[in-house]
């Protein structure tokens, strides 16, 4: 697996996975134990909700875009996530959809506090078959500095004047 | 059940529900799903995390935030969320914790395209038992107008001038 680390979180790089298949029981399962509401657990309830059909919890979606960043190639070497601004959720997502995930750095800066890591904020779409988006965000993570450039830094004599 | 509809979701409303117990197994097998980062499923490489231990991931905690929803009472009619604003998550949720949730209406405005629905954003804190915030943001949810709202008009004759 290669990481990226801050230094290489340049911005405008861009990274993409997917496809994610969403499951009819999956879309269920999930919101039994988290968002047990009749849209999202009760195909009959949901056939009459405003959105005309069952679909995934906002936490299930926030979920599987959470998923989807664990899975980038190359990916971020996160130490921990600070934050989400401008979180939307524009279209539903349904039984049998394939979500994919793009995001691409749009700011970066060194912590100030500690000297191994740096700050990166993202644009976040996450879409379906059909190109709608599902959720879209701008994330901020914590991310690791490469270690080399944490090595004392080795003086070498050279021979210029 | 005790529902709430836009008319009654008037700014300032508060609502409180807790206290939600959060497991070292429900961390385990939430993140082992939605995020399996050894932060989040393997307490020897979590001790040397920069959160020094076993943490939820994010979208756990999303999730929590999203159940306790669920469960306030009174509780708004939503019928479907729209999105979130400067979502934080300033302190981790460890197993043990003991979180609660804290609502209070900021702005309310009714659907300029549909009469029997509104538009509510509400300020959210989650907090666990030291009282440290573990979740905040805004969140903007669409509301069902009370029914009776979207009656007919009845016209009764009144016997003034």
């Amino acid at each position: 697996m290669t990481n990226l680390y801050f230094e290489d979180a340049e911005i405008g790089t861009s990274c993409t996975v997917g496809a994610y298949l969403v499951t009819k029981n999956e879309i269920i399962q999930f919101a039994k134990q988290y968002d047990p509401m009749p849209r999202h657990i009760d195909e009959e309830a949901a056939a009459r909700s405003v959105l005309w059909g069952l679909t995934a919890s906002s936490a299930h979606t926030f979920s599987i875009f959470i998923l989807l960043t664990t899975r980038l190639q190359p990916r971020l070497h996160v130490l921990a996530a600070m934050g989400w601004d401008e979180l939307r959720l524009p279209n539903a997502v349904r039984p049998g959809d394939e979500l994919d995930l793009d995001t691409t750095v749009r700011e970066q800066r060194g912590s100030k506090a500690k000297s191994d890591r740096g700050i990166v904020r993202s644009r976040v779409l996450l879409r379906n078959q059909r190109r709608e988006t599902v959720l879209e965000c701008i994330g901020t993570v914590l991310v690791a500095r490469r270690p080399e450039a944490n090595a004392p830094i080795r003086i070498e004599k050279t021979g210029g004047p």
